[in-house]
């Protein structure tokens, strides 16, 4: 499968960004047609002590083909908007193919 | 369940990397002991076209307890000595928790 990913760096409120996060973002997202699965991790260090990082979001698409429609819909343009309101300057968005047999 | 998570930014020889991190460093870490999953992704791009990363490792235990003892392990080290060899500069580690019901 083909996933977007979202990897955001903290925040200056942590609780603000998580309400508005887990409240408004995620169902907005949730709602993009393809999307077949949405993994969150949350950041809560590193092995050498503190992160840069916050939360990781992996959403998981078909294929290249299907991301790329799906990024067209309506859903995915409310998505995007919504991001760069709440997370411009701490999000960054990768695209990545899973590796089978790992 | 709990992640470690390695991030790697391009290398300058994409080919060179893939050779080590799949041939050797990664038959290395897989021996780490109460490593439950390994998943691989391989980014290609972003949405805005290119991406300044190369690879993201998800490393699953069953707790941060289970992550602390594992690194630990003479095969977490010779797992470390070996990402800093070939990748010391490239790499960003972070330690997250899986979110439940997303």
């Amino acid at each position: 499968m083909v996933k977007l990913i979202a990897l955001y760096k903290n925040p200056e409120n942590k609780e603000e960004f998580d309400e508005h996060y887990f409240n408004t973002h995620s169902p907005i997202t949730a709602e993009i047609p393809g999307l077949r699965k949405m993994e969150v991790t949350k950041i809560v260090g590193s092995p050498m002590g503190a992160s840069d990082y916050h939360l990781l979001c992996e959403m998981y698409y078909d294929d290249h083909d299907a991301l790329k429609a799906a990024m067209k819909t309506d859903e995915a343009k409310a998505s995007g908007k919504d991001l760069m309101g709440f997370a411009g300057d701490l999000v960054t968005l990768m695209i990545g193919e899973e590796v089978e047999g790992e």
